[in-house]
């Protein structure tokens, strides 16, 4: 599974993900805030992107942040404690084969994480008999095929293409924003609730037309670009073509929106 | 143009645009209130769908409500009236040739007009004309490129593509959403902001599913069926398979997700 992570583990990638972690992070956790004394659990934390924020949302919750890669955890440890925080505690575990007891935490969360695997549904039983009854889990995912953009180009949808179809083939899925409430509810979860979170970028956004247009989601295209043609994917012209449309989306008179999904439910009592 | 209306005009489709109007009002229109006194131009009001809401917001304001279609004008005219408003006048008239002064009104709005336009712009320029400087321009069009569903299907995308088909063929633009701003911009307007409106249904919200999947979206889908099926666009069976399928969409463990955009723009001084 870890060399099966499509983004890959170069640096230009974590400073996409701290990068995307910053604009996004409002859109996406201000609801989400644990109580004082809570036993939180990240599952999949990778570089830490969402854990700083869920450790400044939460000052008195006891997180605990795992993942599969050393290297991420490392850099994880780095931001939180760059960013002051002394909540949070590391361990490299798989997600499926993770040393807790059951209901060891009151809430479970997720951010980014069902996308790459190809059991979503199992992962997620294995969240809530982690969770108390009464308890919750949190899950965040995009679905690629709210993908919007101005001027429309072939290219570009191509290039996107690419980096769906290269996480398809390690077993992930780039759409499984809608699929969230059923995953959730067929998983035993009860009172799930899940709300879409778009970003839309137009002309008089130019900041987020930097961070997110470009910095976050063409960069992360772009960083599939060798995987993309090694794999006879793309020719590397054409995806590189896709990329400069993607940014071409940033300019004034361009638009561009995707869309996140966050769920949350409850074990039942 | 009359002909060239994608939605025809039978009486399903005008309880259909009822419905639609109802359950998008507040998600559309909870902020658009136009003041006491504020001379306000509906251009393409159809069966006074939004026309109802409008007056409920704006009761103080003298609304002027044109369309091309006496047949809807009546519509429109009989369901203000029975909502009591009497705020309202109505005037046959076709948008690119409007019986108005320059600068006689302080607002124009237009909801679901520019998709139907093969000069969206143009219109757009004849709207500011007819509103006094610091005047605004509202309009509001869905973009079918962030239809999202679940579970996903081939008929039922092809269904959709041949609404977006027919309305090309008459000069309209289905996907006329993401351009919204730019237009704007181009037209001439000043502190354009535009805004995503998402409806979001899965099983958790089976009234939504209802009103929205069922009795908007795939009503509207259905109501170009002989249309499609005579244009060659697609087989009876498959259409019909289609449409099953969105139906399928609005189950307990279906999704399906539909974005309209809002735009104001203030004709500069």
């Amino acid at each position: 599974m870890r060399d099966g992570y499509v983004h890959g583990y170069a640096p230009r990638e974590q400073q996409r993900l701290q990068d995307q972690a910053r604009s996004l992070a409002d859109l996406l956790h201000h609801d989400t805030a644990y109580p004082a004394g809570a036993r939180v659990l990240e599952v999949g934390c990778g570089v830490g992107a969402q854990t700083v924020t869920l450790a400044r949302r939460s000052p008195g919750a006891e997180i605990t942040a795992v993942d599969i890669s050393a290297v991420s955890l490392a850099e994880a440890e780095r931001a939180v404690e760059a960013a002051g925080f002394g909540n949070v505690r590391f361990l490299e575990a798989d997600l499926f084969d993770l040393p807790f007891a059951p209901e060891s935490f009151d809430h479970v969360f997720a951010c980014f994480v069902l996308e790459h695997l190809a059991q979503p549904a199992a992962a997620l039983e294995r969240f809530i008999r982690l969770v108390r009854p009464g308890g919750t889990v949190t899950v965040i995912e995009g679905d690629h095929g709210l993908i919007c953009f101005h001027p429309e180009s072939a290219a570009a949808r191509a290039a996107i293409e690419c980096q769906a179809a290269l996480q398809r083939a390690v077993g992930g899925d780039a759409l499984i924003g809608r699929r969230l409430y059923p995953l959730l509810r067929a998983a035993g979860l009860e009172a799930v609730r899940v709300s879409p979170r778009m970003v839309y970028v137009d002309g008089s956004r130019p900041d987020l037309a930097e961070s997110f247009t470009r910095d976050t989601f063409t960069a992360m295209i772009e960083g599939v670009a060798t995987q993309a043609v090694e794999a006879g994917l793309a020719d590397a012209a054409h995806f590189a073509a896709g990329v400069r449309d993607l940014h071409r989306t940033a300019e004034p008179d361009g638009m561009f929106t995707y869309t996140f999904f966050k769920g949350v439910g409850t074990r039942p009592a």
